[in-house]
């Protein structure tokens, strides 16, 4: 981070480079102006599907006030890369980032680059997702207080030139305890804080009975998931280890916000219906929201009476 | 494998399960007849995007000359799943795959259990991907002979109940040198056979130099690069690891075939023109195409001749 909050990279290659191809984002340094596209940035929200991070585009631009000129609508920024869909709604980013630690991760690293390129000044980053819980009902949100990996170690460990490289994996405490205390009582759901854990698969890695191979039985599962759970674990899933190490490594602010979508305890299969998952996978939406709306509130930038298109002629 | 060559799971649990929910593809043994849709399956081609597996979709339709009920198109199988797209031509299966090991390791546990619960005897599972290239020109076919991780070791190694289970990454030899046999003269282009190392990240993960972040100098990368490449690694990506340690633990024959984007021995960025990388990634496509037109062919299978529909009345 520079003085003025603007990001700074831990690479001092790219300043000497011609330009910046953004490969998986189908943007460059060369080829986009990129301070005047996303230099007003301030929010980066991301989440596993392209479909999900499109509502949330249509539902942060409804809850901020945001207007589009007459005859436009958003347009998925990184359509041609044909990896991430990127929607931009005012001063947020909605991006989808597939599902997994690689895939986030080369996703990160190709936004941290460009918050860069764009001279944002302390953006924050919120991954919005999906989980298992434990111990926990159905549709619970979960904010991570931190990420472990698959043998509880508190670390993103990457090889890099063949050495093992540790990155601790780490969330902005304030920013988390601030969206703790936006969770209302009206709320007809939990919200809670605890510890994550992120693995690198979803059957046997997180010791789900139901995947094309199994090698432990029930008791060794529920053993096993009620050991991480007296240890802080109160919720599974694939992306927070990279998201927490990568963002904390750039410093820059970042939280986890996940709905569980089973309790792990009960069982392994996502079993509820498809409208009620819908309605669950809201629910962290509207927690990011309020942040959101918090903030512009405070600065004086929620324009919910403000202008507007072609709809009030 | 059961001696009739259906597939087998090692998993006793989903034989006794009353559904199994393929939550990701958006598929059920109890919602679905997966005997009656996908019985005939044969192949199951995975690459890394929608479009470009939709594309091979319509590929190889014309190359096997699969004609479609009149009034009929393709359609996405998964599309309500968000997270894959699953086309279906004949014996073929076209499915994205994501980036990186987990997103690529989930697919494979649901399809596996797929081909299990549609009877499907001895499929061939084919990664179509891309990747960097040691020593290689951008637009080199490699067809891999087996998969090492970032640390040179030939298995994935996964946590699974706290402990590290170890899974050799073997791809089959004899898939492999048919492909090879099949790759002509006539192409505008090398294929070349050789080990993939399979990485986390593909940043500081495979050593390039222009990632967020980069603590390593040029000749670091370097040295590493002609290390691994002495060592008999010619490509790097970021799935096959999985795609061999799974598909040889289920008894499925599997090839991985790559294009390389980029020789990293001359750069990390990829700089070539959109229209370029296009007809690079047909290149895979090609050689997987003429082992399924070779082995319709054999099996008399093969309708190029065969009836038509709307188009020829």
């Amino acid at each position: 981070r520079y003085p003025d909050g603007s990001v700074r990279l831990r690479n001092p290659n790219i300043e000497l480079m011609d330009q910046d191809i953004l490969y998986h984002l189908a943007l460059g340094s060369g080829s986009h102006d990129l301070v005047s596209m996303f230099g007003d940035v301030k929010f980066v929200c991301m989440g596993g599907t392209p479909k999900r991070m499109e509502q949330f585009a249509y539902y942060i631009m409804e809850q901020i006030g945001h207007k589009l000129p007459t005859g436009t609508t958003l347009q998925d920024i990184s359509q041609y890369s044909y990896r991430y869909s990127m929607y931009k709604v005012g001063p947020v980013l909605s991006i989808s980032h597939g599902m997994g630690i690689p895939s986030v991760g080369i996703l990160l690293h190709e936004v941290i680059k460009l918050m860069y390129h764009a001279r944002v000044h302390d953006p924050v980053f919120f991954r919005i997702g999906t989980c298992g819980g434990i111990g926990l009902e159905g549709g619970t949100v979960v904010i991570s207080e931190s990420a472990l990996d698959g043998m509880m170690q508190p670390f993103l460990e990457l090889p890099v030139l063949g050495q093992l490289v540790r990155r601790p994996a780490k969330l902005d405490k304030e920013v988390g305890q601030e969206l703790f205390a936006l969770s209302e009582r009206e709320d007809p759901y939990d919200t809670v804080i605890g510890k994550t854990m992120c693995t690198y698969d979803f059957y046997e890695g997180q010791g789900r009975l139901d995947g094309a191979f199994c090698n432990f039985t029930e008791t060794d599962k529920m053993e096993y998931l009620n050991k991480i759970h007296k240890a802080g674990v109160i919720n599974i899933e694939m992306e927070s280890l990279s998201f927490a190490a990568l963002t904390h490594h750039a410093g820059i602010k970042s939280a986890v916000i996940c709905v569980t979508l089973v309790d792990r305890l009960k069982g392994d299969q996502v079993l509820a219906p498809k409208e009620v998952l819908d309605e669950w996978q809201e629910r962290p939406c509207k927690l990011v929201s309020r942040y959101i709306r918090r903030y512009l509130t405070l600065k004086g930038r929620l324009s919910l009476d403000g202008h507007c298109g072609s709809m009030c002629v």
